[in-house]
């Protein structure tokens, strides 16, 4: 009875060789056609005008006939979704989810294989995936390829960074389009373990602007038991087609019907701004599954981390990361390690004296020795302490103080090894009353011959936030495959870094200035980004006068970080002992939100300069953050986005007048004003620098 | 201050380009020498004759300088080791670990690098091992090759079996040295998996027989962090050379100095008993490593297994195995299920009535519809039972009865979903009170890429073992790599399949009636095998009129199973509806003991017959087993071992006398006789028969 159903619809349809979908606005339009070979083929404008050419769609299928041609359509469905709905944490306390949708039922002619292709368009972009239906012929399988396209219809600017299956913690190249050229890159650039891809194979978010100005950007969302997709960009024509990451033995995804892929989304806007507020990365993802989550609380957190950054003290306990210095099994002390009790309670003190949620140690636990470069499968038992630190003492005096301590599990990415301890893991950490962890993995994974971006990987960082779950516990991780809004569906995956972080500009070539007015365009849309902001001691000469190396933004441009870069878990990376120095300006640290009713960009170009504001979700005080590049930048602000009637104090953190990211980085002032949402600041700020502002209402 | 020591030692020894080194009792001579290269060789004498040729020795490093040639010898050490230490476990309540020693360490030119070889020499074989010792220039290394060769001097007869990576449930194939050819055996032989991986490569234990009549064999002991070696045949020079297991990139193993790599072991003798009853392998494992080895007993069981075998009942609760049946998330029973309470109740009261230990369950928990052959990895979580197994109900009427439930882990080889269970299904064990698991491995490795036989396999086998010993559990593991002695150093690694079993005549072409007289000179060398016997319904037609499959014994032979092989862990596989059709055949079973004082193998001959008597190891009773081929056999047993002086009362189980594994298997005679030391007594043994003798002393 199915079949003749099918069939009638068939030949109804089979005159349709068009389909057209439009946003709620109208201002996006999708036509999807079948090509004269049968194949799924779309193509996209905005505004009346072409963004996206006709791009064609398909999977190619280990050991069975590639789901390229021959297709017919089957049935196709038009409908409308509006909903809104709550985020744990965010950026705002409501999000509307607001699309139209076309779901074009496939068949390919002789296998009888059913493929269905969904398009979902919304005002600021669309998403399309393809979804296999359960089938008698199609049960298990293997995708050995998708070659979706992306044809673009000029030379865009493009930020990119190389296709690597192991790693995105590059800087951004600005680069025309034409220009991609992985191989011009500077590969000294600190990133441990690197599998690029090729010459022209770039990784998604792909932030671009075309010549007449409009902003677009391509990414995916929901990636759930799929791996990463990449992009192979042909220079030439303008074209980019999807590139997924293997697994060890060259497959991409082994899935079985019922399944979806991951969507594959452009954004486009004429306004910049409205690209890096969208919603629609996380609304492409399932909602939460969570049913008590009262445990997911934001964290505004201190540790000992920065301070190994820098070269004070080390993460291991015994000799320079040489396990031969212990090979009789003694591990010797060096006097350096970081992660001691007493240091730890220094922490304590520290947190709670300023009111910090969290404190985080690294290098607590044995096998720091030799836990990188060497592809060592069993490092980390993540339940044995080193010597020096004693988790009863700690966990009482912790509690005493009210702090709480914040758990790390670097895997060095042996996976296998990590996966084999997780729950003794975790039940330590619920002896220890451990509300959260950080995780990392640094190092070529282990399975043997897995990537980082691959399959196997995206599972296990998924399945970590679920057994985490289970425990009631959150997770951070860092050296993740970057996130496409399963913070949705676990919000207890509280953040990721997954990107490159702020730890680079103490050991490396850093992150150029333009680093962070990048990321929210980018790494920041598919979730919250750890970027541990908020160091005062800009120069590594400070530690070691033979050092070059410093962070590229001015100190008032570390504490706007706390409003651009959105992230419910925030880390004060520094010492204590350079934010005692400097207590004014750790004020705002301190004050800063970290969960939020409402978000406003008033003002973003990638890759030149931001500026959000953000009102807490708790409070009545709104939080301003400005950024720039290597720029100086004047604007002015309209205050508008306070409470109508109300009078406000404006503390106003911003660079001093000689400030400047290179020669003269900490210099900031700080002043304080009355305001109401009729007044506007002016903000200046320096070349690699920034404005952070707190708004309090005077009652 | 080493260095010139070392340098000292090396112009010293250089001139002694030839060691020696003898077994106890001098009967086996190893000469060990550098050839013109520099590269390190071996021979082997036997009673003065040439058994091993002139064979080279060496490791090929992944991107370093192979270790192969350009050596020259540091240093020699000679030394001589006896011992006797206590199994926990065994087939004798005492071994005698007694050998000689020669300790050669190398110095590569050139490089600097350290490595050793180790040779021992026993009276019935010798071991040789590489040894890395901690060293500057050799930290973490990956070993790219083994190249140790076995160069036989004649066309020797051959017990193999393909080498497959992921599979030894091969029928072995009994031919000349010179006829081995992995393309001409038959694979319509119901092995699911099979990666096979040359044409002349075949399986260690390596069975042979010389045409002057010594019984020669290689193999491995103690593969620790390391995969498993298969060999590769020179057929036309009758040479062998080590063919290590790789993994899904290829390399063969990642290691860290100190190391050393298993042991390489030949053992030979013109006596087949001297080979089937050397604990050589054993004693080249590490001794015991768990301290309280308490929980560690020897079993009896019978379980819900063959009942599936046969096809009267289903691992699987909804559906022949197809989860599309089960697609919208509902099991719909088919009611053909094995693993209800109800018949499991059957099983415990059976055991309980004949004074089995243990009942195992197979298909308890939710994941069998399409758990095989879809390489798929999230299949079963070990924890969760399908709706009409209750666990509570089932452990409260077994510890009524007290009788232990075994549980059942079927992983369907995907190892990192195992893993990541682990925990939770032992402590899931222990809330159950169960004392022991099954475990099993049918499928394609996932880790994808990964074989049975490789490094990260065979880590996996011993970690299991460890980790249930965590949780003071025993663990036999089916599908797992063959073991190697592990089983002394964790002796809760009560047994394991790791050849081909019985289960296969049930539904393939199944064991010819040579199979059980190979395995205890090939498998059981490494450690005691789930085979399974007992099965008293020997035609498949028993339960299905159209099936020709069959046990290829008599049911006697199945009997003497239980004595010929070794397992403290011993299933009486067949349903207790068989049993209870021959009380006077399954009293046998009912009496024999599974652990021993003491054995003597008083016949042997590879591939055609064996008999061997134990003795308890908590009483004076003796038991016999003997068992033939596809050839009806006749001999005469001495009872000298019995004690002198004592009477016992012997009931003999052996073939009637027309009986024959193929027309007549089930006919059987049961005599009782009174014996002493003095006594003989005559095997008639039927083809594919065999007899089994319970000796109890009378009081």
């Amino acid at each position: 009875m199915k079949i003749f159903l099918s069939l009638f619809l068939i030949s109804v349809l089979n005159m349709v060789y068009s389909q057209n979908v439009k946003s709620p606005s109208s201002i996006i339009a999708v036509d999807f056609k079948l090509t004269a070979s049968g194949q799924p083929a779309y193509a996209v404008n905005y505004n009346n005008k072409g963004v996206i050419a006709e791009s064609t769609l398909g999977i190619v299928l280990k050991d069975k006939k590639a789901l390229t041609t021959n297709f017919e359509i089957a049935n196709v469905k038009n409908s409308s979704f509006n909903e809104s709905w709550k985020p744990v944490l965010g950026e705002q306390s409501i999000i509307v989810n607001h699309y139209n949708e076309l779901f074009i039922e496939l068949v390919q002619k002789e296998t009888n294989i059913k493929m269905n292709l969904v398009f979902r368009v919304f005002d600021e972009g669309l998403a399309f995936r393809y979804d296999f239906p359960s089938q008698k012929d199609l049960n298990y399988f293997v995708i050995a390829d998708e070659v979706s396209q992306f044809n673009l219809t000029d030379n865009h600017k493009v930020f990119w960074i190389p296709g690597d299956f192991d790693s995105q913690e590059y800087v951004y190249n600005e680069t025309a389009f034409s220009d991609i050229d992985t191989q011009k890159i500077n590969l000294n650039n600190g990133i441990g373990v690197k599998s690029i891809s090729g010459k022209t194979t770039v990784q998604s978010p792909l932030m671009m602007k075309s010549p007449s100005g409009l902003y677009l950007n391509i990414f995916e969302a929901a990636v759930v038991n799929y791996p990463v997709m990449h992009l192979d960009a042909d220079v030439k024509n303008y074209k980019l087609i999807s590139h997924l990451v293997p697994n060890a033995i060259g497959d991409k995804a082994y899935l079985r019907t019922p399944c979806v892929s991951p969507w594959r989304t452009i954004m486009m806007s004429n306004d910049a701004r409205d690209i890096v507020s969208s919603k629609m990365i996380l609304n492409l993802n399932e909602p939460c599954k969570i049913d008590d989550t009262s445990y997911i609380k934001p964290m505004k957190y201190v540790g000992i981390w920065w301070e190994m950054h820098v070269g004070k003290s080390t993460w291991d306990y015994a000799g320079s990361q040489n396990a031969q210095n212990a090979a009789d099994g003694q591990l010797k002390p060096t006097g350096k390690h970081g992660a001691t009790t007493e240091n730890t309670i220094r922490y304590i003190d520290f947190a709670a004296k300023h009111g910090f949620d969290g404190v985080l140690v690294e290098g607590w636990n044995v096998g720091w020795e030799d836990w990188f470069g060497n592809w060592k499968e069993d490092v980390f038992d993540f339940t044995t302490p080193y010597p020096d630190y004693d988790l009863d003492v700690i966990t009482a005096y912790a509690k005493a103080k009210n702090v709480k301590m914040i758990m790390h599990h670097e895997t060095s990415a042996s996976v296998a090894n990590y996966e084999r301890h997780l729950d003794r893991a975790l039940e330590l950490m619920k002896k220890y009353n451990y509300p959260a962890a950080k995780s990392g993995y640094v190092g070529k994974i282990i399975p043997r011959g897995e990537f980082h971006d691959g399959q196997t990987m995206v599972n296990h960082f998924n399945f970590v936030a679920r057994r985490f779950a289970d425990y009631k516990m959150m997770v951070n991780s860092h050296e993740s495959s970057r996130p496409t809004g399963y913070s949705r569906t676990y919000p207890n995956y509280i953040a990721a870094e997954a990107a490159r972080g702020n730890e680079f500009n103490a050991w490396s070539n850093g992150n150029p200035p333009m680093h962070e007015t990048i990321l929210p365009f980018n790494r920041l849309l598919g979730g919250p980004m750890d970027y541990t902001p908020g160091i005062f001691e800009i120069k590594m000469s400070y530690y070691n006068k033979s050092k070059t190396e410093q962070v590229h933004t001015t100190l008032a441009k570390q504490l706007a970080l706390y409003v651009t870069m959105y992230s419910p878990l925030q880390m004060a990376a520094d010492l204590p002992e350079n934010y005692e120095k400097y207590p004014d300006a750790f004020q705002f640290i301190k004050d800063v939100a970290v969960d939020w009713q409402e978000s406003k960009y008033l003002e973003a170009e990638p890759g030149d300069y931001l500026t959000v504001v953000r009102k807490d979700k708790n409070s009545e005080k709104w939080f301003l953050g400005a950024i720039t590049d290597e720029n100086a930048r004047k604007s002015e602000i309209k205050l508008d986005f306070l409470t109508k009637g109300k009078k406000y104090k404006a503390i106003i953190y911003e660079d001093a007048k000689d400030a400047d990211w290179k020669n003269n980085p900490i210099a900031y002032k700080i002043s304080t004003i009355e305001v109401t949402s009729k007044s506007k600041i002016k903000l200046n700020l320096a070349p690699g620098g920034g404005t952070a502002i707190s708004f309090e209402p005077i009652k």
